[in-house]
């Protein structure tokens, strides 16, 4: 998508020499636009584990990239087999909980292992990392179209009055390479001329919605407002949602959705006003061997968190402190959306309802 | 309730000089404790209109002590009438929408109007202001008294085990004169060493949750943690959560709750969870002409209370920016939360569910 009227992905092969990995450095959004170059499998473990890039499948396809650097960088051909197993496992580790993470790197693994030359291997890790980066577009594309047709039913349904779609966190392009998850069918519909209002969940404690949701639609022309946390329930109440559309970090295989903190309290205002809750996602993250999202283990992430908040002042980033100094923060990362609160799923093989059975038949 | 081990209250006539009111200036709080003198209508004018004082019950005893002020100011007694309605009027249009303002500026004004000396009229409105502001110390003494059964209730269910109360934005001593209405309960419970742990949601986008309830809570020595608002849910769903208490701006005759915006979500989340939902209220803060939560507008506040977040930085209050310069944001007050998601009210005169008929029983 764009920034500055200039079109990017989250990540991509430097221009001018192909061992080189560029991408934007997500940390300073929206405040300052910083790319950054990386050069060797630390750069990449670097970039993940201090979140320059975050998102599961922005995630795995830097691992994947920094898997091609790993190869690249060895200097002993003879026991390259033990070099790439470390460099393999030191990728894995920067964010051990991201199944995008392992998954990427055995992607690759498993794409080299039958080649006989570093050569060989080098030329198909960079083969497989670029191919896995489209896979990854192409996707986010594709759940696009799906959910395009639902804002056009009730675009259609309005008579082509503003549709008012309200999203939680940074599901966007950010998160992936292009369009974004639950962003995608908000791209569609504004390239496409529909009139459409997003309203943003600043999503505290990190802000994603405040800072990288906001900055991602501001960059692309797209009408919103950010809101706090606090303000959805009230919208809905007063008829200004027409829509809502969430992301997913792990849905089970009953459509329990496991998604950032805040975002079964979202659900649970739309059932009760009676608006369609939808979440976007591929098919990669639904957990088919879970039956019930009880079983998911929530993430409980520093309090300093919540005893903080990260802004701009006086043209630097900034931390202030809005907690007592002796009082105590508890910081989880998401919260479980039952199925029954679940309008649909979207997703790049169509729309499903959120239970076993009709989500099994987009798994074939 | 204590700062420092030391016994306070909002507001009261110093110790040296009955002509100066003393308040804690609690924009500062609670990074600093700052008391400050009011010697002025003025004075009183700019600390309600600049919320150095906040909290209805707050509000209208700092204006009836400016009414005493007003009075002792007035240098020619022949025209006195003309200049007590003067600094009335002016008192009241410091919060132009706070209820209480009004009715306190309008108690002093009668209580005062038959005396035909300035100097009785002084006396009597000194009277006044220091029995209104006695009057609120019992209400919400009386709230805790009855909230205090229900906490009871709920901890010899659990077997004496730690009681989890939930509450919203700051419903606290510092929003009243003493003892709070939400946090009453809370305190003599506390007191009775029955065991509780109060989660306190932020509350943005002002924080007075973060800010002034865990600052009040860690004063006492109530246990306590601080959450993101997006937590509450998941906090319920995990079983984590025994009963909610909040405090309201204005309860409607048929029971349905105007609050701190995101109050109705977490009413939302204690419903769907089957955990009680409680409102503590003085009976003076219901509004019995009007029927519907519907019907109350709602107040709209400055949008860079979205954009910028105050903390406390570098030994100084600072405000940083979270979103994108260019990205509009909405700042809406309060939400209103249906009577059906109310377990009970609260009151001074009792404990009754949130419909008229039984509302009504405690008006008589």
């Amino acid at each position: 998508m764009k920034i500055q009227n200039t079109h990017y992905h989250t990540i991509w092969v430097s221009k001018n020499d192909s061992q080189i990995i560029q991408v934007i450095d997500q940390r300073f959004l929206p405040f300052q636009f910083i790319i950054q170059d990386l050069k060797t499998t630390e750069d990449v473990y670097t970039a993940i584990r201090e979140m320059w890039v975050r998102g599961a499948p922005l995630i795995g396809v830097t691992a994947a990239y920094g898997m091609y650097l790993g190869l690249v960088e060895v200097k002993n051909e003879k026991n390259s087999d033990q070099a790439i197993k470390a460099f393999a496992d030191y990728l894995k580790s920067a964010r051990p909980t991201a199944v995008n993470l392992q998954y990427a790197v055995d992607f690759i693994l498993n794409g080299i292992k039958s080649l006989n030359t570093l050569n060989k291997k080098i030329d198909k890790a960079f083969e497989l990392a670029n191919q896995l980066k489209e896979k990854e577009i192409e996707n986010c594309r594709q759940i696009g179209t799906f959910g395009l047709s639902l804002i056009e039913k009730i675009s259609q349904k309005k008579k082509g009055e503003t549709v008012n779609i309200l999203t939680h966190c940074n599901a966007g392009w950010l998160a992936c390479i292009d369009y974004g998850t639950a962003t995608a069918p908000i791209y569609l519909a504004h390239q496409k001329g529909i009139k459409i209002h997003v309203w943003i969940d600043e999503t505290r404690p990190r802000n994603q919605g405040a800072r990288l949701t906001a900055y991602e639609l501001a960059q692309e022309g797209v009408p919103h407002t950010v809101i706090a946390d606090n303000t959805g329930g009230l919208l809905m109440q007063k008829g200004m949602v027409d829509m809502v559309i969430v992301g997913s970090d792990r849905t089970t295989a009953n459509g329990d959705v496991a998604n950032k903190i805040g975002t079964y309290l979202k659900a649970l205002a739309a059932y009760d006003n009676q608006i369609p809750f939808y979440v976007a996602l591929p098919l990669s993250t639904i957990d088919w061997k879970m039956d019930d999202g009880k079983d998911i283990v929530i993430e409980e992430r520093d309090a300093d968190e919540i005893h903080f908040i990260e802004g701009w002042h006086e043209n630097k980033i900034t931390k202030v402190r809005i907690t007592p100094d002796n009082s105590k923060a508890k910081n989880y990362g998401f919260d479980i959306t039952p199925a029954k609160y679940v309008t649909a799923l979207i997703t790049e093989k169509g729309i499903c309802k959120a239970n076993k059975q009709d989500m099994e038949k987009l798994k074939k």
